[in-house]
């Protein structure tokens, strides 16, 4: 957690629920509290970032009652796309392993966008719908193989409340060129 | 109904609501219970099937609130697709009016996911949101004819419940090289 | 406002906010109640038009619980689409500044789907989700400046009410052979 500290750190104690019995405890009570989603996904490897700024009259996520809805997140890290271009094409695409890690790199954005708004991801109750946007080339029908990057990395840190409803389709071509674009909704408390 | 009677009934008569004075009462009361809108799809000579089994870490519908999402659904009939490929292409494609079946199917499948979060599709109080997505040749711009698929059987099964917004866009490419993906949203009590 | 002064009354005055102090308040008391929203976009020269007509079992848009979900919106003009085909492509196509203001459009019809609803546009809370569809030649990734035209229009007349989530992706192809389609999810009180 060390080197990303400061922005894994929730910003709302006070809003945290206590831990059930039998639940992972992350951190003694004395440091600065981490979500048990933050630590699980600290476990994978992958610290979350800052959220992704808007690039115009929007906002990375909006809340309206219990739900929060998250822009379409592209895997942007730090502020760059690892990589560009159409899934299953030919010349200069990108092939379905690397998209699929993208998509778990927009899931990773879109829980930086729920915390931007919720201040604490331990809220969430269920992630209630991703849809999954994947530049294909026509001839590329693996959209749920692709899109399985996102789906799983929220059920891996979220448990049976990450697990969603979710839509899949293959879009001409995304913003940046980029070959994934996820959007969520999830449901807090 | 007979055929695949198990698969209609509903496992929930509990929470029924009572027909109202004039409402339609599809069988006896010492029948196990089929809700209405399962017996308007058998006068069209349709069974509702099992609900389309997740292919990862996904369900085929979640409930927040009094709304239901479901997934994207494919037009799979006992787990394969009547057809495939893109709608208008000049080789390999489909027609309109086939693609047009193909959504009503999906909004059936829909229904399927919707039954198995909520019990009995006598439940709905309104479809509230329909997205269309058909694979389509770049020159090919009846999406909406296509989608009326979908749009028309829930009408008629639904009645003024089925009436909804919708969004019907051209895509590249759809998982299974599936010519149409319908996504709901119904609103329960 | 007089040509079309009929358009923008609204129908409800009795559900009408009281204008706060320093709000801007458009017309006197005397005269038909005009919402501060329907003001602003007078401003900038544009009326609230009829609500497109429903082309099939679909309607413009749907009210569940305080949410309104309109169904997706072409930048039809009394009824014509003022320009088609993809943005970006070579030969045929729009240029990105002229699906910029098609954008804009879009959103003004998805304005008013959701008076139709609603009846009085001041009654809207919060813009919660955006998804801007542009058809897109393959090489095109300028989707987020595209839907800015949605984006900065609802900011510029709904204020800090139009701040937003939202999708911006290309698709193959739009119905009609629009280059922009947008639907609109808004909070209202």
């Amino acid at each position: 957690m060390g080197a990303r500290a400061g922005g894994s750190r929730t910003g709302r104690q006070g809003t945290r629920r206590l831990p059930e019995e039998g639940e992972e405890l992350a951190l003694s009570a004395q440091l600065p509290a981490v979500s048990a989603v933050e630590a699980r996904l600290a476990e994978r490897g992958v610290t979350l970032p800052g959220v992704v700024p808007p690039l115009a009259a929007y906002v990375p996520a909006v809340i309206s009652g219990n739900l929060v809805y998250t822009s379409g997140q592209l895997p942007l890290i730090d502020g760059k796309l690892p990589a560009s271009g159409k899934v299953g094409a030919a010349d200069g695409g990108v092939d379905a392993e690397t998209a699929t890690a993208l998509a778990a790199t927009c899931a990773v954005n879109a829980l930086a966008a729920i915390k931007s708004q919720i201040g604490d991801l331990d809220r969430i109750t269920r992630i209630v719908k991703v849809v999954g946007f994947v530049a294909s080339d026509p001839s590329f029908t693996g959209q749920p193989g692709v899109v399985n990057g996102a789906s799983e990395l929220l059920g891996a840190v979220l448990g049976d409340a990450g697990v969603h409803a979710r839509s899949a389709v293959g879009v001409a071509v995304l913003p940046l060129d980029s070959p994934v674009e996820v959007e969520v909704i999830a449901e807090f408390t």
